[in-house]
């Protein structure tokens, strides 16, 4: 049976892009990161997708990623809030960890050569966060073939290939997706400030799900804070 | 003043490459990793380098390459010992540790990235260690490629760059470089098996440090187990 790694945040991108792998027909390695984050809660959740899909061996590898530069998703800078989607930066967003899928990547490709494993599925996704260069084809397939040169697999002719499956898809489409592969969203984690187990509705990744689930036409089955998971609540509604 | 990342294990390369990286007028900051090695000798090593060289920081990061798969550097395989250099084995060695220039340089793009540098310095070598796919030109390129389209500093125009200065030379070319250039290379540590603070004179390690001293026309500072630094014994003859 062909062998896969999987890169595995306890996001939605990511159990969906595991759903797309094993529905490929890959038997799947699971690699999360403990990187200084403020909250464990999104490791928990890929614990339960992990479990859930039954994956051969879910590792999780720590690595302090404070050390090397600031972000708002590893420092104490403030996640920023927006009162709706529309308003979401353009630019590289503060919440850009530097190099954070090159070195996730890397470890992935680490354990790859190990096992003889050739195929390496992320979850990154070019539309909905364009601001982030390491989320493009380009920089994918700019990897692929560094890998290609790196490794023993790929020296000796086995060539390594980075899927990225979510790429070209809107959030909707990968909702929709995940959906008819039978992924439980509810033990997905999005949010990037959580107030204790709820969802804050109101950061970059909130109002991407939220208006993902609008518009695949579903419901999001996690508990956000109540004022914001509200049909009426303003960053739900398209200007 | 222009910066550089300067990657430092504490081995012979390394040092020679920050000093190539200062002489060349960098501003260096220095990057070691402590990765489930079976001994911390060589992060002592690193220490006294970066601080005889008055980096302007020096950081070491912990990363457990042990999960990610076997290697006679990181695992309890046994470390090959030879008779002489020419025994070394051509194909990729046993101490081929999987990704691990990727993992490293990965890091290294991150700290750069959050300070706004743009050239990383790595003491990777073709000739002597032509065995590992990531000590080649073409890996380099393609890392180097790779960085340019992960990165904000890449993507908003400020080439980065991964500069390889001791590619092209043998061992001997490095020791001479250095010296000429300040190194003390009794500050230095490059055995893969010594035994308390001496090196055991027979790794693969070993044996391309000897022959590049032997080679350099110069003496190896460092302490050796007894009867293996001796003109006379036969790995330092050639065949």
């Amino acid at each position: 049976m062909k062998k896969a790694i999987v890169l595995l945040s306890g996001g939605l991108d990511s159990a969906t892009t595991l759903a797309i792998a094993q529905n490929q027909g890959f038997e799947c390695y699971a690699l999360s990161f403990r990187y200084g984050q403020r909250h464990t809660i999104e490791l928990n959740a890929a614990k339960r997708v992990a479990q859930a899909f039954h994956v051969v061996n879910h590792i999780v590898i720590d690595i302090n990623l404070n050390t090397i530069g600031g972000s708002a998703l590893t420092t104490e800078i403030d996640v920023p809030k927006h009162k709706d989607v529309t308003s979401v930066k353009e630019n590289i967003p503060i919440t850009y960890v530097p190099a954070r899928n090159t070195i996730f990547l890397s470890f992935a490709l680490g354990w790859a050569d190990s096992l003889g494993i050739h195929d390496i599925f992320i979850g990154v996704n070019a539309l909905d966060y364009s601001g982030y260069p390491d989320c493009r084809p380009e920089y994918i397939e700019a990897y692929e073939q560094m890998a290609n040169l790196a490794t023993r697999e790929g020296v000796e002719g086995r060539k390594i290939t980075i899927h990225a499956p979510l790429m070209e898809m809107n959030k909707a489409e990968v909702i929709q997706t995940g959906t008819k592969l039978g992924v439980d969203y509810g033990l997905t984690h999005t949010c990037y400030d959580p107030v204790e187990d709820q969802s804050c509705g109101h950061c970059d990744s909130c109002l991407l799900r939220l208006k993902g689930f609008k518009e695949a036409g579903l419901i999001d089955p996690i508990t956000y804070v109540a004022d914001t998971f509200n049909e009426e609540s303003p960053h739900l509604s398209e200007k």
